[in-house]
């Protein structure tokens, strides 16, 4: 199996996910303020899972690039981590319209957490079909990223239940995190691939 | 005609149908769990419609891999297959939303059943295409899992007026069926093709 | 300006507007078959215009398969058939829902109508591009299936406020002319491009 | 980083937005002339932000075109102008609906604006990137059609408080800036690039 048609296939998904958030944003029937301001939430919403489905596209890009082997359980490693992704736009929706009431804020906690081990799963199958010498291995490491974000979701999604606002602020420190570049991963992987 | 525009088509449509299923999910309006629970039959029909999509998308990429020749009747069963498969997010809005009714359920085996017909027929019109020494033949051979799939299909169209999770039951079978990786094909295209 | 992302546009916006159309079928709120009857006419609406969309997808491949120069000209002229084509789920949804009442039905063909238009001036700049001794000039000729459909939709779009079939069953006869294949101009292709 | 997947996912996402503002056109419920009458707004504003992203995709083409080296920065760059595009089906819906109402309108001109200076910003990471004997930044030059551009935007805003169509006439000015070919551009980039 190529690797350029199941990153085509991934970036197609990704495309569209992100694309498709925006039909969960209903133009306000008003035309004056009092119409756009309970949009407010739902804005806040799309701009955090936008910049989430970029730092999966990201990631996902630059675990590929990197490599060389896939076989049938990376294909279907990769779609179970699409699956995951697919319900942000529905979590967005819901999130965003109900002012972030502390279930669907939870459950926004959920589909970040599961996309999550997903894509961690993705790497550990990527790992193991590239042999013990690949460069991958060494430039990923401990994936210490990954695991404090996952740690975070784990936290944010009971905390949603005490106060709505201690789990979107996680969200967004997670984000915050991903988004400062891994120069650690980018630099070996200057080296080692094109 | 070229493969690979073919190829990028028939990822594009796919991209979007496995992704705008989600569109037919719509969020709860209230935020308890009383508001989740009728989402439930829904949430169930998208994974299993998610995974089918999966596995067409996977068996279509490994049929185009080992071809070399394309003409403009398998350029037609390929839209024909898409089209059957463009009905899947229609199909899965329907029987989400009506907790697997007798007739939207059997509606849902028929698009399955006739999306499996197209593909046998573009399987057939590839291998055609390729000559008798083709090492595709000789991989696919009696295609057993399509013929147990479709007999499969057309027992639960009628049961699904019997009782309705028969036919759920069965849809579940056929998913799991082709999620078993086939490594006969696989290794011996593994021998032949890149 | 190379021919591969214009190609890849067209493609992506074309297999997202076949596959958006489905969004126009809203399930039936129903689970007998009452409450699919209504849904014949959009049913029947959607099939047609998946036939459109897969008859301007293969020719609009052929077209540019044998294209070797692309300038600012041909790239607005594929933008401007793009634009007519993306018309087609709003039209098909409108005529679909409205058992082919006379108007809806009428800016069915006005839409086709204008799609073809546009595709013959794309055609003529990507003509007028490739220089007086293009293959692709002795192979398209006199484009004489362009000039009957586009005769047959003039004729139609009045036709519609007489009798709504005359109108759909001149649709379906365009379609039929589209779908069976060229033979003349896809010999001749292949003897002279890859 | 290669620059094929960056160019394929932004040709993914324009191309889904350019296709889903269709799906902000919603079908008329009535079959006459009547129905059809109020849709006219929101039919000229689809033909408007059609051209827009027409525009962006063209000039995106261009820039990444003559692009040689792509980093971190020019990927966030590029998500960020993928962010404030994404917003266009949305704001098209919202101004289409409402008669070019005055706040709808303003808003309008403010996600363009910030459109042109995401566009800008990604302009100059990418000519950082190349080095200062880069054939992009002769070329380029003092970039003033964006400077324009930008300018008209600025004053188009508060003008949709004074007269609607103000604003209006001045977005429609800005699309013909760009629809006039920029010769300059396309005659120094095919002297040094494929």
């Amino acid at each position: 199996m190529t690797k350029g048609r199941l990153e085509a296939f991934s970036d197609g998904v990704m495309a569209v996910l992100i694309t498709i958030m925006v039909l969960e944003l209903k133009p306000p029937h008003g035309t004056d303020w009092a119409a756009v301001e309970p949009l407010v939430p739902a804005f806040l919403t799309y701009v955090l899972s936008f910049v989430f489905l970029g730092i999966y596209w990201n990631n996902h890009h630059h675990l590929l690039h990197a490599t060389q082997r896939i076989n049938g359980a990376i294909l279907w490693a990769n779609l179970h981590l699409l699956f995951w992704l697919s319900l942000v736009p529905f979590i967005t929706g819901w999130m965003g319209e109900n002012q972030f009431a502390p279930l669907p804020t939870a459950a926004y906690g959920v589909v970040l957490l599961l996309s999550g081990v997903a894509f961690s799963i993705l790497t550990r199958l990527i790992l193991a079909a590239q042999g013990p010498d690949s460069p991958l291995k060494a430039a990923i490491g401990s994936d210490l990223k990954s695991r404090i974000s996952m740690m975070l979701y784990v936290a944010a999604i009971p905390l949603a239940f005490v106060h709505r606002l201690i789990a979107a602020a996680i969200y967004v420190l997670v984000a915050l995190i991903w988004l400062i570049p891994d120069r650690r991963i980018e630099s070996r992987l200057n080296d080692v691939s094109l």
